[in-house]
């Protein structure tokens, strides 16, 4: 720590006590170390408790040049939440911004301050019938979902972040830390340019979001869930499309896993159960889920019965496209899809690739990958798994881990999201956000007008650097 | 017609040829004439048939300072695509940007041209099943649909217009009329700021849409529909919970209609046929559909079951809070609910206010104008109907034909917005979009970190003036 952190740490300490400002580098670490190959280095951790504090610990370091990281739940994937390792950046976590929890049951909403994460949310809303629709692994904080725009694996029937927000608090990373509203609980709005959609999805470089109000849904009251094993690559879609018009509005998640996926999670995580009979692992697996928010009436179907319907059918008018189908109970199914992400990191070194298509495009790009790779990168294996549904697949790659894997693991990063963007027209980043792991893709293909719009806009905003991305591009 | 806007009216018929200019005031009336109290006058009506040629004319008008109001197929009624009364102005029609219109039926998704209309792309989806899901009384084009970000009667199922839009193509009123992508097919994609987001809802302001990619949705197979009768104000949040809670992913409609509103359509849309015993139009009426894109199989429900089990419930749990219940076939349920404007135009002069509220806010509001106009504006009925599911009502206004009826409106008008968004926290602009009527709105209410963006982002997309609306406030 250089003499000059110090002071600033210490200038810090002065408003906001001795709970706002860590600076001790035992204290720090956890700050410090994201959840997926990123650690950084810190010249503090502020904890500003309320907006006010956040306000002044963003002038404040506007004005000395510091640049601030926003960090809420520190579960990202893509370093967007960890400093650099220079220690000249310092973490404003939100971890004590937990003044509002605001549940409005009849405008099914809730107004929410950036510090309270997913599961406690989700455990309040419960008791009026109600949950944010967001389902991922991790137990992200409200702030950072909102920065990282997150996805999840019921997408496909409640869509993301984004279509979930209704307003936004942010505060600005200028002189004044302006603190600006854009935004209420409305869902309807189109009284001028709709601002907030610029502070979801962008990593906190036009401003960190310290409250947010969303859209919140039904809980379930009752689930069904099948695996569907398609004859090939080819028959995903034509499998979707008719589990889609057989049980739409139904159908909360429509989600694939190669057989590598699913291996790895068997032989890895000791409590998983193999499911398929004999143990034979196909080599692809759908898992369908169907949920409604109320339990069958008289006369009315059950969800299983719904869905041993709708896979007859199938089965009888396209044959030549199901291999085999068991339903379960949806808890054991998923059981094996959330399984993938431990079963992956402990077989090796994780080079994990968040990317998104048009939904027909998902399995042609993953059989050109699985071919391509096997010869680019022979010790590679390509454990494929996400959400087919809504055109999302995380391609992730097993390395040995090794002397160089960290450099193996980018080299082949390259090579996929090159074809992924410049061949499939797909997405490099789908839903896990931006930060520095994905920095030189945004660099390399955002066009001339996207820059400099990005540019113009962080002037306007936050002139002061903000954020581990940088949104103007990193070679400005 | 000036000498000035003759030559440049020549020179653009001069790469648009005779078809693509129209200069002749009886030829132009139709384009000058919107659908709500609009009427201005053009100095030309540009046409021209694919985005190239979008680019240059507005390249050119750039170039020239003639500001270009874009035109679909304005039938919007904020006055946002027609000229002001100068003759200064050229309108650009997209009405024969047509060269695409491709389904994606495995990714759901469209991808179309600026111009063409709602209905049109509808009998297209049609034949795969599909529909694209914004509900309106009108027939719009894609473009008009994007710049307006229209709503409708189904968004509590489906949304806007904006959650629909996946990927645009935008040309920018700039000396080079720059053609941009901003988006794809993908429903994922977070590898930037969502550009995008800044054209849809803002008039093309910052730019106009040629084409579009919009996500779509399965066609309903399945329809029930019920008039529910409220005890009263405060019992509609109370149904309108219990509703979503038994049918939640079923329910795609959630109306609301006045009796004032129903009697005026009743008394003049004759061929309407009065569906309450003995003639009595209640107070308050909800309409509620239910819809599924199935129809229903061995052992499940018809829609009609279920609705009549979810309204027994009702009956059974909550009482008090429910006066009558109609079950009766959707297309005539809906019949009145449609013939709503028709009645109240014939009626008198109509002052349109499209407002959104928290769902929660929109009862008392509206007890409160019909309490406060019956003083204020002694002849003017509050017909209010529309979107309670979404927080979304039309408090429109009747008033008698007369000398000064405008005048009237506007003061009208201008009481009314300024309870509803500076007590009741709502939007004066909930889903009918941007235009010269709702322009001081957007000066007196936006924020001036909202404006001082607007302009800013003005000036890197389209610095020429551009559009019906001026988004960084009209006084600058």
């Amino acid at each position: 720590m250089t003499d000059d952190t110090r002071d600033h740490a210490e200038a810090l300490r002065g408003f906001l006590g001795d709970q706002g400002l860590i600076a001790h580098p035992a204290e720090m670490t956890v700050y410090e170390t994201g959840a997926r190959h990123d650690k950084g280095r810190a010249a503090f951790v502020a904890r500003p408790s309320d907006t006010t504090e956040v306000s002044r610990v963003m002038a404040y370091c506007a004005r000395n040049g510091i640049r601030l990281i926003p960090q809420s739940g520190n579960t990202g994937l893509v370093a967007g939440s960890t400093p650099d390792d220079t220690g000249l950046q310092g973490i404003l976590s939100l971890d004590r911004l937990r003044r509002v929890l605001e549940i409005n049951a009849h405008n099914r909403s809730v107004r929410v301050s950036a510090g309270f994460r997913l599961s406690e949310i989700n455990a309040r809303l419960e008791k009026h019938g109600l949950v944010f629709p967001i389902d991922l692994g991790a137990d992200p904080c409200a702030g950072g979902m909102v920065a990282a725009n997150t996805g999840g694996a019921r997408f496909v029937r409640f869509g993301d972040v984004r279509r979930n927000t209704m307003g936004l608090e942010v505060v600005l990373a200028d002189s004044e830390g302006t603190v600006e509203r854009f935004g209420g609980a409305l869902r309807k709005d189109n009284t001028g340019p709709d601002w907030k959609q610029l502070f979801v999805g962008t990593c906190g470089a036009f401003g960190v979001v310290t409250e947010c109000t969303l859209n919140v849904e039904l809980l379930p009251r009752q689930a069904a869930a099948a695996y569907l094993v398609p004859a090939g690559d080819d028959s995903v879609m034509p499998l979707l499309s008719a589990v889609e018009a057989k049980a739409g509005s139904y159908l909360s998640a429509f989600e694939s896993m190669s057989g590598a996926a699913i291996r790895k999670a068997l032989e890895h995580v000791p409590s998983l159960v193999n499911p398929f009979p004999q143990g034979n692992v196909p080599a692809l697996v759908l898992l369908v889920e169907l949920t409604r928010s109320w339990n069958p009436r008289e006369g009315e179907a059950s969800l299983d019965t719904v869905l041993t319907s709708v896979l007859g059918e199938i089965w009888d008018e396209m044959p030549d496209h199901i291999e085999d189908a068991y339903l379960g109970r949806p808890q054991e199914m998923w059981s094996v899809r959330h399984a993938i992400s431990e079963g992956l990191k402990s077989a090796g070194y994780v080079v994990g690739l968040d990317l998104a298509f048009s939904r027909d495009t998902v399995m042609p790009f993953c059989a050109r990958m699985r071919n391509e790779l096997a010869t680019a990168f022979p010790t590679a294996e390509v454990c494929e798994f996400g959400h087919v549904g809504d055109g999302g697949v995380h391609l992730n790659v097993v390395l040995p881990r090794g002397s160089d894997t960290a450099a193996e693991a980018e080299r082949l990063r390259d090579f996929v999201v090159k074809a992924a963007v410049e061949e499939f027209d797909g997405s490099f980043s789908a839903e896990h956000g931006l930060g520095r792991r994905n920095q030189r893709y945004y660099d390399r293909y955002s066009t001339g007008v996207s820059k400099r719009l990005a540019s113009l806009f962080k002037s306007g905003t936050s002139p002061a650097p903000l954020g581990a991305f940088d949104i103007g591009g990193s070679e400005k």
